[in-house]
């Protein structure tokens, strides 16, 4: 084992004890409650702004939105940002957030050892990434970033009442300034953004990888349709003067399945999921006259998402004639895909295979902060094996060779990009 | 117009005079409320006491499980009785039961004039068929014709928690001895039996026909399977890796609708119905790890009834197999299926054919009293035009010239009747 190979060791090992640190002060027999703007939260901030101050003498800044910020100026103000969230659903897994927000600290104690400091190094914790308690998940990166809305949020409440300007308030936080976080990012001479987060998905376990280089954050597609047919007497009715809406919407279904597998391919991975279904009348004695059915439909390249929405359209359509039913559609939500930096991903690569011997890429399906970053910065993330694909409980896991191995690979990356921003 | 014809086109007017006279004593601006054991039930049953009384100078004869019971003794004791039922579902229509009891009124009104009475004319107008505060249809009849469970009945609430026993008693109806009108029916020397009712369906107003001959009551297999995969993220959780619950339902369902129009051929309809369709966790953002699906099979003869139940059993078993998930089924409810008399049918189609200059036969979806009936003596129903279908509702109707003709042949085929059971 080489001196990095053996510095790398002793620091995945200081931050699998930090994560266990946190857990206990921060979890109950549930899981995780770290949930945003609440006790445990400012618990949580509190533990880790000492530990900044104490250990690396540094300051931790809080932006206009209440992300933390802390910085350890270079050279040059070419700074490459570190990043994760210490906010968690309730009954939370131990690794979701934390785990990238630790071992960004854990990058910023070895950037503070290390004699050269060619760029700068700055690492934020990101507020409010879960959107637990009022709904908007990514809220702080998405001030910093730019778009967020803030009159669409302001009266969110959540299931106590409490509105999420009051909530921000008592953390410190004006709503009506909080998209000041936009300027103050900008301040930043970015040249690089890297976050670590556990997987939550089963690709990694299935190819028993401990590590993944993440392509980019899905686009996504998220409608509501509702197939209007006419409800009738299962005994009375023959068949063939149905117009049964539920078999409309079982075909689109079967269909969107279709779509999704028809534009799977390597490195282009896709989903379509209808996850809400619901008959009217409901009864089992009467033919179904509505059915509303969710679409959710992601992909990494923005054409294929095009692509993917349209032929689901045709595809609703097409059952709606089948079935003698009309269809209309309600947009629940959309976003463009977030493509990662081409450079990056190729440096984490590196990394990754350096660490771990192989370095499978796969696009993200959950959002992450840094699809917020995309747009301003070279942004790249790393992924952590979850264990049977668990997340947001308290089963979340990765296990402990596989977690070492990934904070190495991440702790490395850093130090590639580093060295890379600094040639430029 | 021949004086016989005249004669039948009195008697449906009056039948219809009276049908609307009903609605006005027991209706309101949500449509009839001829709740069975109820207030407005009991005014019904006592109006149509007093016009017995009154103008036939006839009794009526209540038997154990409340059933109403006018006879007009012939030169034998061989029996023909004609049927209906004066309970109503809650705001329901003016003709679903009543169009029964009222034009056999008036086929009793028609052999008290006759001369010559060669059988037993007898009116049952039958207790609860609806079911619609209880939930057990069919009750009356289902005790005359000794299939009741009275100890599976027993404590069935009503919305206001009142028990169907008590209810009962407030009738003057026992419970316990409720099932003694199956042996008060076996008394009757019963030849035949004839029923008319509203279609409740489509089916004659599709063909633009007043009146239909109906071949038997449907044999009913009544299930709810559950469908169990695998709860996953819709973003993380690859197409392929999936075990969605969801599609295997639809693909379920889509190969029950297949099923049912193998076997639809004329004269053995078929209808096969998913209803009831729920997922879990209903989420938007979740592949479906469990689906519920009601299943419901009708069938006219009992071998197509049992193929498709065993192709319905199969294509489960191969969605369940073909989306990795596993599949249960709970049986809800099975009748097996009542075909009519071939005699009666004959008879009934030569008297529509003669007032309608058609007849076309049809099953019933729905189940009625007859099918109680049809273990117990030769039987056949008439049906009358729905118009939209539609049944259950105040919207409920026949047009006035379509309901003269099927009374007008409902009238006929009781005459045709006693000749022919007096010939035997």
């Amino acid at each position: 084992m080489s001196t990095n190979d053996q510095s790398l060791a002793d620091s995945a090992e200081r931050v699998i004890a930090e994560l266990r640190e946190l857990a206990e002060l921060t979890s109950d027999e549930g899981g995780a409650q770290r949930v945003a703007w609440g006790p445990l939260f400012r618990k949580a901030r509190e533990w880790f702004t000492d530990k900044v101050k104490n250990e690396l003498g540094l300051d931790v800044r809080k932006d206009s939105a209440g992300n933390l910020w802390v910085t350890i100026p270079g050279d040059s103000d070419r700074t490459v940002i570190v990043a994760g969230h210490l906010d968690s659903v309730p009954n939370g897994g131990w690794l979701d957030g934390c785990l990238g927000t630790l071992s960004s600290l854990e990058a910023l104690r070895r950037y503070a050892a290390q004699e050269e400091k060619p760029v700068t190094l700055t690492l934020v914790d990101w507020a409010d990434e879960e959107g637990a308690r009022f709904g908007r998940s990514l809220l702080g990166s998405s001030a910093a970033g730019g778009t967020l809305d803030v009159n669409e949020v302001r009266n969110f409440t959540d299931r106590d009442g409490v509105v999420l300007a009051e909530a921000l308030k008592e953390n410190g936080v004006d709503i009506d300034s909080m998209l000041n976080a936009h300027g103050e990012l900008k301040e930043i001479n970015a040249g690089a953004y890297l976050e670590l987060h556990i997987e939550q998905g089963p690709v990694l376990e299935s190819m028993n990888k401990p590590t993944g280089v993440v392509l980019g954050t899905f686009g996504v597609e998220r409608h509501l349709l509702r197939f209007t047919g006419q409800a009738a007497h299962s005994g009375s009715t023959p068949i063939p003067m149905r117009r049964d809406a539920f078999l409309a919407a079982a075909q689109f279904a079967l269909e969107v399945r279709e779509i999704g597998l028809r534009h799977l391919k390597p490195g282009a991975n896709v989903v379509c999921t209808c996850g809400v279904v619901d008959v009217e009348p409901h009864i089992v004695t009467a033919v179904p006259g509505v059915c509303e059915i969710s679409i959710d439909q992601r992909a990494l390249h923005a054409d294929v998402l095009a692509a993917m929405i349209s032929e689901a359209r045709d595809a609703a359509a097409k059952a709606a004639k089948h079935n003698d039913v009309t269809v209309e559609w309600t947009k629940l939500w959309t976003i463009p895909p977030r493509p990662f930096d081409p450079d990056l991903i190729a440096i984490c690569e590196e990394a990754v295979r350096e660490v771990t011997g192989d370095a499978p890429k796969l696009p993200s399906g959950p959002l992450h902060d840094s699809a917020e970053m995309v747009p301003h910065m070279p942004t790249a993330m790393l992924f952590a094996y979850s264990s049977n694909g668990l997340s947001h409980c308290k089963e979340e896991d990765t296990p402990i060779e596989h977690l070492d191995k990934t904070i190495r690979a991440q702790l490395l990356a850093t130090e590639k990009t580093i060295a890379h921003v600094a040639k430029r």
